[in-house]
């Protein structure tokens, strides 16, 4: 029987590409979106395209309100996102975020008696994201080991976090030779209604600086 | 200034008691309740009575929906709560949900700048939970001191469990002391809307007994 693994999408190309690696590694992917009330509402419907261009057995989208605390660019109406780059831990970091998610991730898996999941996080491109680091994802999969009755019962929890070491141009072309198709992900942190990137925000930037280095054309939809 | 501190309330005796510690600690005490679907609502009612009866400062409920993944008895109407004790780690168990439920209040001390979250686990009645043991709160202050802006510039989080330990007969004599009236406050796991308990389920059956086992009147509401 293919082995069930959850796999956490956002509908950027990180997690795109996360996605293709899983499915590639033999998985049977259940794709998990969380709204948390992000501003850039058009990656969840990206989301929904990449499970389905992917091969996806599942995509469920699960709401949470991390934006009834605020706190952060991404969930704040008052909060701008910034548009040049700035130093220290940026104001789109959204509070905990990443626990949340994986959190998530972690009470389906039990449910659905799956004993892997696959976070795109990446600790090169975003460095300023402290729940981006590998000492985190170890963390976390420790404490997975700890909650669920799956692991107390001998089936630990495996946590993949296949892009995490890598540069945003070779995620690109992993993603380019597995077959992402990367013109209907959305990265953008204020992308348009209908998916259209603002060419100018922290993940346009590291997004289109990838394709270039990487030197494949970006596909991404611009708003002009 | 006073410190502020998260805390975790159900609506039931186990964090009634611990707001009420964490209040004598001094303490300004933000509390939060998780509505994650689960089939006890009376409880949520019983948390908006508890905090503003223990003078909490705030009282915010946040909804995530746990029963969209099922796989409990306690966010599952096809899974029945059982009236007889069990062996082994009970269907009520709701996968993950410490995990969630700390991560959710993670994420809001980190917005409020509060470096202390209060959770009233226990783990000597309730045995059979995997995520209500003292090393699983461990890796999550570990996990929170790894994920958070807040811990990477030097204000690290505690996470105070102060009736990890006790009995719930120890647990009743400390809330008694302390003025914490039991009797708006909801354990079981099937109560009425009203919040009438059953007397029959796990929930009732531990806290009847501790209120005999303190010599305390018990003040519960039963179905009749």
């Amino acid at each position: 029987m293919t082995r069930k693994a959850v796999v956490l999408l956002s509908g950027g190309l990180d997690s795109a590409t996360t996605l293709a690696i899983a499915r590639e590694s033999g998985y049977a992917c259940q794709c998990l979106s969380v709204d948390y009330g992000q501003r850039h509402r058009a990656e969840l419907e990206a989301a929904g395209r990449v499970a389905k261009a992917l091969g996806a057995e599942v995509h469920r989208v699960i709401r949470v309100d991390l934006a009834a605390f605020g706190g952060s660019a991404l969930t704040d109406p008052a909060i701008p996102v910034p548009r040049a780059p700035s130093s220290g831990i940026p104001v789109t970091y959204v509070p905990a975020r990443n626990t949340v998610l994986l959190a998530l991730a972690l009470a389906w898996a039990e449910v659905l008696g799956a004993q892997d999941i696959f976070f795109g996080a990446n600790a090169v491109d975003y460095s300023g994201y402290p729940d981006c680091r590998p000492e985190f994802m170890r963390a976390f999969e420790r404490l997975a080991n700890l909650a669920t009755k799956a692991a107390v019962e001998g089936r630990p929890l495996v946590l993949h976090t296949p892009i995490i070491d890598l540069t945003k141009a070779e995620i690109i072309r992993r993603g380019t030779a597995l077959g992402v198709d990367y013109a209907i992900t959305v990265s953008c942190y204020q992308a348009t209604a209908t998916g259209l990137a603002c060419g100018s925000c922290d993940a346009c930037r590291l997004r289109h600086g990838g394709f270039e280095a990487a030197g494949v054309p970006d596909p991404t939809r611009y708003v002009t």
